[in-house]
């Protein structure tokens, strides 16, 4: 039986730590057309793959049984015509956790400690004592400091229990918004029906939801209304999720205090987004995640329970 | 008995958690000389005083007792002239650092996760696309996350205490120096003997020392070519540890990885220093501390010890 996992520049999985399995590991380049005779692979992991080579392996890996992405969620795979009714399709999702948190955290220490506001003075060789010296700590309306801040995470799953113990350390009050309501890794979880209620009570919100037709614009001109003028709105899921021009509209008129963005409905954002220029903005190009960590494991994980008959993690 | 206390647009101590001692309270504009009818008092709160006043009360004050600072060192006060041998001085050591060390943080995220460089290409309309999308995990020789990341604090009282649990929540592995070595905090802290040794292991030397003639310069030309060539270098102590001309240098050449700097030999900086436009570079206007959290407590802890005939805290 033959696993084939992708390697290239900047992307090497440690074979070692795959190996102890009747199983032969082939390493393969994800952006060239898989050679011929690896096509006969019983199990394809993925990472980065054109969609062409995906179509290409979709027609004809003939005995493929299982294939596991390294990615976040399953759209590239499906979209190559891989058959999940067929073939056993797992996602990487947990890989991401850790990165996708810490840069979420990023993004709102440097809204709220004025990061971006200081690095635009700097390039125009100007102190910003505006933002040194004595200040008022935490004054009321404004977003200044995690300590005692109210965080709202609308998206509740692994992502937000990584950033979770993060946040608490710095002394943020968290609050989370998915689907079904209740208590999560110590952060009391609420549904939809309360959204608008927990908005109005926000100082962070950090949106973490995936791509989908229930995610499409959920924040918009209505919800954006809800929020504290001061509040500041970060996105770490799927840029779907926000109505830009809405946003664009709340951050000229003062009606938010502004937003950290690291995706967008289409990226690279297009010349013509108002979002370059609109005030507290910043914008991070798709950056929170993107870089799988620990995938030996999860690839062992499944490979044993895979030969050994047993129901994979991340399966679709 | 009367105790003054500070009070002005942006700084508002809550007097009812002061109450409840056989003393009068009584605010004071410290931006301003203090009135006749509150010369007679024994003990005196300041925070942003301007050197006039403090030296007007220093001369004036006859009954004056204790002194209590709410800023971290006792320097302004010692200047004005008021004497630690006859009153008793405090400073606010404390006070600050919860707020110095989410800066630190937000300094430490800002260069891991490069929202400096993303900025100044946002300024230009440009989408950072080589800092996004698929990235290597945490390259050797490159800074570009905390996690697993070596971080070394040079100095290490209680903002690095407070700053310690922030960090290794985000995975980082923390070392200190300090001038007496021993475990604190669960962090394996060294002597100055060891330095040299731990910079070369440093991803990330957070500086914390204070001013004083023994810190002068400690980080110069020798030390700063001990770090690996991707370290970053935060300092939120004083400018006066670091040599700016070699570090100017060390950025220039590129043996560094970059410098987050919220202290200054000179502040603001002077537009004549190199640093301004030195490569990864983030200048901060002295903006970690300067927003004392929670100074009623420590002077109703230091209030009831005054009029107990005890020690007080934070007594230099």
């Amino acid at each position: 039986m033959k696993l084939l996992y992708p390697e290239f520049e900047g992307f090497k999985l440690n074979a070692e730590l795959m190996k102890g399995f009747a199983v032969t590991l082939h390493a393969y380049d994800p952006k060239k057309q898989l050679p011929d005779d690896l096509l006969d692979a019983e199990i394809l992991v993925t990472w980065t793959n054109s969609s062409d080579n995906l179509k290409h392996a979709a027609s004809n890996m003939k005995n493929l049984k299982w294939i596991q992405s390294c990615a976040a969620g399953p759209n590239d795979v499906l979209n190559a015509g891989f058959d999940a009714s067929k073939i056993v399709v797992c996602t990487g999702s947990g890989l991401h956790d850790h990165t996708v948190a810490e840069h979420s955290l990023a993004l709102l220490l440097c809204a709220a400690r004025r990061l971006d506001e200081m690095k635009e003075c700097q390039l125009q060789g100007e102190w910003p004592g505006h933002l040194g010296g004595p200040q008022p700590d935490r004054p009321k309306g404004k977003f200044t400091s995690l300590r005692g801040a109210n965080v709202t995470i609308w998206g509740f799953g692994n992502i937000a229990k990584n950033l979770t113990p993060m946040l608490t350390t710095l002394g943020a009050t968290m609050r989370g918004i998915a689907r079904s309501s209740g208590v999560r890794n110590g952060v009391e979880v609420y549904g939809d029906d309360k959204l608008d209620d927990i908005l109005g009570q926000t100082d962070a919100l950090v949106m973490i939801l995936p791509g989908s037709d229930s995610t499409k614009n959920v924040l918009n001109d209505l919800r954006l209304r809800l929020l504290p003028k001061h509040a500041w709105v970060v996105n770490v899921g799927r840029g779907t999720s926000i109505d830009e021009e809405a946003l664009a509209n709340a951050l000229e008129k003062g009606d938010i205090g502004g937003a950290a963005l690291d995706v967008f409905v289409t990226e690279p954002l297009p010349e013509s987004s108002r979002l370059w220029k609109t005030p507290n903005t910043i914008i991070s190009p798709h950056a929170a995640g993107g870089r799988p960590q620990d995938a030996e494991q999860l690839i062992v994980k499944n490979l044993r329970r895979f030969l050994a008959g047993q129901d994979l993690d991340n399966r679709i």
